[in-house]
């Protein structure tokens, strides 16, 4: 593997620094929503096509807008006045044509996939007039599909792209990831019917004590009074504080809607529909968390949205899965403190042969017996990039 | 300063590391139209509140979303079929209502601000035909600008973000981001008019080689000829790599075009616009440069889009200029080899005030002289932070 | 009341005439929906207002565009590709400030209206994805709100405008009218599931026969085989027949979707959702039947659009209503054998009181009895006026 | 000519009436910018056709919505807020796919047509900040297109729909249509710069007496002062009733924008465009004038638009002309008083044999020499028609 580059370049670990700083944007968030609906939208697209065709077809769907609407939202009552606004956009073969004899029911599988997952996760909003959902989806254009139907056997990248994973995740990391996934959990629901879906989450370490600030839009319609308004943050400060004690042995403080002037009803962080979408809020496809789900500015990153882009020959998609895994790999099986992966495609190369592989470890051994281990971990990730997009259209991956 | 983090975690800066990745997305890219098009708003916004009411009021520009229209462009010929849509979207207190007796114009703002910096920045785009520019803007939501507002001499923090800095440039930053500069210098189109303003430059460098690869978009009604295709690429290729042996010791390749297949006019890199969008790429903001024009996956990156922001409250914003500041004035004045900058802010909080400041350096003395300046260098920067608007304004500050 | 004229200029009814041509656009068709559009959203306005302010404010609300979707149908299937486009377009006072402190909800009285009445008048269209429900409702104009705002009691004409109605209908006008009502009454439905709601009648009479032509959408998911659809057809036509013999002695002959080519199911006039808007046909408010369900060339028209105008002070809306009101009371009290009345407004003048009101009488005596009873008509009618809003609130009144 | 009817049922004359109401929505008026933005469209995809293919395709581009902007209209000084949005619907074969290996210009030809002759209407308007210009324009429905490629030598009818002529025009007719085209005539815009294009006329003659009534928008930058508003008015109305004195024997009174209130300039009818679309009102296709340029509710009236209709087998537009063609025909060449044509067109048959054609006279011989030498006339135009096409591309008809 010549294009493979292992380094032990730096050695200090997130962990050990003395701050670090991690974000989440939770189920609910206006740049999760678009995230969700772009990368559901590929996934309708590709069964489609697969259903249709056999194989799934060039589209890229990886950009759309989200205008907030005006909502009415006091304590005890909601009103939508005016709707969420989203607009999809991107590029698929088959717009306005015939694939196989049958048209490509690009609106259908637009309107219907995303009405369809926003009911489930935005049980109070109304999918019917709450939210307008449209699209601008043209058809690609000819020198990428060019690009992309060449392919045979291994798909060539359809861009000059970077993937990259780390691993393992720090304990703030994995508090910040956990506390927003466990206030949106059905459980936590349940007892807390007032918890809105749109929870972001900012962890700030500073040596031995961890910050978490907690934005939760609550659910007017779902509060009795003020005091309920309240006593649901103090909940939702105390569970996060529980989950906390799980994973942090240091100091925890953790503030709930900090914006919030008692005593002034007006600025509490009230929601007719549990997103912010419905007022304060707009939103874009990725801005927000990467492909583990998280906001790490002292990490990697890359700026590829994963979401939306097509599962086969997107490198800006399939290469952030593939560092993962190798990463995840490496530290299952090799004793590294941390590793991060950097894969650079080249555009119209075969997806399995990047320009370069980047491995860089912190700790762990400098023997050839693991230089060979982790060349062959990364050869296998290789050898199953063409199959990667299974992966996706099963959601197995998080993607934002 | 008791929020201040001095630190010396990590010892190997990027230069020396055994690989680099660094890219920017040119003056022409859709993503880097969206993010002008949010800043430019903002700035006009900015200055009609100024002008009308004395001080910039509460907004935020920093969505957009482009679809890309369809051309048709050959050799010699080239025609927009369907216009390129772009859509702005955001909050500005005063649409729909009077301000001091006056509307905000905010149609006018959007639409001739646009069309106007367009006009100039893609000579070859026919603003009134080629370009639909539309815009969803809505008032503010109640608490956020009420947060706002509040504000009397130093504003508060709008929320809870973080700006990121670094200095200094490495050799490959600096060679990605003036290749792009010298391609879209007027010199440069001046002796080659078929050179588009879409020019997108991904450099890796591996140990000592650096590898550029370029995607210039020709303008097809400038070119005579296939020949006259591939000697302007030779072109582009030519000036690169005298551009890089200025910067660059080491090996340097460049590869322009890298899709195109020859013997196959239609997979040639041809716009009439000199901008992809108008046929093969949608857009958005904040998905491309940071704000030092780059993106650089091995340095510290933060997520928020500066572009179109408040520049009054919005950290997302400022905190990433003051943090470059601070790196560069460490850089210029203290014998450090990198440092970067980490500004977290608090929603609600003086923006004055961060909740922690990381000054984190490689090389450098430990004295506490040298702890002092820095801590100097900060508290200048913050005591600046009031004032740092005027900046935007006069787009003194690189954003994308 | 010296503005009314009652002429006996012309001495022929159309019903003597040699030749007659009516037609009948019936729910389902894309003028239609859009004149209902229009009107519901006008009612829902108008009770919230009602509701909130104690008076109607002004509006009006009578564009409206719809974009036909993309379908594809077949004998036994069909998938709605590209949905409806309904844009609605108008002004309102409140949009976008407060009215008593209450936030007009513009958007949820445009989309909620609009999709309830779609759901039960289009059983077979999925409101939540086949149609994308989308709306500019601006704030009204200042002199025309001002206009609207100065009337105390008696409301001031926002337009100098023209209504007009005729009374009795002739055999044919019934025979049209009655046949898509027929067609669209849940009983035929009922035993014939596949008609769909998209119905469009033309009668032609020469002489003493009479052609009606049906265009009649049949609902593809509803028929069994090729053979069912050509039953209903013979099923829509026998069914009209039968109507036709109650109502017209003389000859008659029907025609149902004679565009179809037998042997060419693509030919079919098949649908997903029971209207053309799915697929082949765009509509707009206005373009179809006037204020008494009719098309009726050979009678007076108006071309206002009843429906959305302001049920208060749009004279194009209200003297429709008042004009065919006259002529029922004229025909059913007086002996004559035909009447047309038209209303005049002048802007700014009070709604009581017409510039000009004409009677024209076929038949009928000219004694000064007659003259004085038709002068208390008026008179009545005239003094009704400001009430007249509550009709259109309670729908009582025919407008499309 | 079985399908010839030749009546003398109405033996009165609209000039005899004791009422007449006639009414002209002048260039500028949102209505009547609609109906233009539809036909020149046609017009030009009728070209484009032409040149590509050799004949004109398939198309309907009937439908549009134009949304009234917010402008700040005031003595001396003007701005737009929010520009004018113009959506233009339809159906073109040719959309999103090949013809003749070429690509239909459909986004250029929508927007680059229109703002083309906005901007010569429209002088005041800026086209490329004031008005957003945006189009839905899909792929015709199998049937309907199926239907026009059948054609071929002699189209046949799209549709059962009627045409309507008639001739001569009377006195108020006449002056009605005048008196707009003489205020929009260049002479009178030199020496009165603040008229604006947007003059709506509304003619009522009583007995002897004629009222008209002029809403005429006045150019806010053009206007020095209010006195100089005021005199303009006064101008309108003093050019009108020259104008009057050279039609119409009897009285005249003319009364230019009645809803102004003085001494409010909030309430004057001032425009920065010329156009009440900036600011007061929404427009649509074929709600304005007929296709001799007028709305005459006292003369038969069809409700097709026939503006934006494809030229070849759209009858509701084709006929409309033809019918016209045939009263003036018959006015010039027979003694009559008045008459009146109807075209019935069924769909499927050729558009040279309609299904009834009425030929109603007042006055005139019935003697069998004038009844052949009407069939001659009759059957002249429509052995015209086939060619009819041209005339429309010549823009030869008045349309609207």
């Amino acid at each position: 593997m010549e294009n493979l580059v292992i380094s032990h370049g730096r050695d200090v670990v997130p962990s050990k620094l003395p701050v670090e700083i991690v974000e989440r944007k939770g189920q609910g968030h206006p740049d999760y929503l678009c995230d969700k609906a772009a990368e559901e939208m590929s996934i309708a697209i590709s069964k489609w096509y697969i259903e249709n065709t056999g194989r799934i077809l060039h589209h890229n769907l990886d950009k759309a807008v989200l205008a907030g609407g005006q909502s009415d939202a006091r304590i005890g009552y909601g009103e939508i006045l005016e709707p969420i606004y989203l607009l999809l956009v991107g590029r698929a073969v088959g717009v306005n044509s015939k694939i196989n004899g049958k048209f490509l029911p690009i609106g259908k599988l637009v309107i219907e996939t995303t009405k369809n997952w926003l009911q489930e996760d935005l049980p109070h909003l109304n999918i019917a007039h709450d939210i307008i959902v449209d699209y601008k989806v043209r058809s690609g254009s000819t020198d990428l599909v060019g690009n992309f139907e060449e392919s045979t056997e291994i798909p060539l990248a359809n861009d000059t792209s970077i993937g990259i994973g780390y691993a393992p995740l720090t304990k703030i990391e994995q508090l910040t990831y956990q506390t927003e996934r466990m206030l949106n959990d059905p459980a936590t629901k349940k007892k807390n019917p007032a918890i809105g879906e749109d929870i972001k989450v900012m962890g700030v370490r500073h040596k031995n004590k961890i910050d978490l600030t907690i934005a939760c839009a609550m659910i007017c319609t779902e509060l009795v009074d003020v005091d309920h308004y309240f006593s649901t943050k103090e909940e939702v400060q105390s569970l996060t504080l529980d989950l906390a004690a799980k994973i942090w042995d240091g100091d925890v403080t953790v503030d709930v809607n900090v914006a919030d002037v008692p005593g002034n009803d007006d600025c509490l962080y009230l929601t007719v529909t549990g997103t912010s979408a419905e007022q304060g809020d707009d939103g874009q496809v990725g801005r927000g968390n990467r492909t583990n789900g998280l906001i790490t500015p002292y990490r990697p990153m890359t700026l590829e949205a994963a979401a939306g882009k097509n599962p086969i020959s997107h490198v800006g998609k399939t290469y952030n899965i593939a560092a993962k895994k190798v990463c995840e790999e490496i530290v299952n099986e090799l004793s590294v403190e941390n590793v991060d992966c950097y894969l650079v495609s080249k555009i119209g190369k075969k997806i399995t042969e990047p320009q370069i592989i980047e491995v860089a470890l912190v700790g762990g051994s400098k023997e050839s017996k693991t230089k060979r281990r982790i060349e062959e971990i990364v050869q296998e990730q290789m050898n199953k990039m063409p199959d990667i997009w299974r992966g996706f259209l099963n959601r197995s991956y998080e993607l934002y």
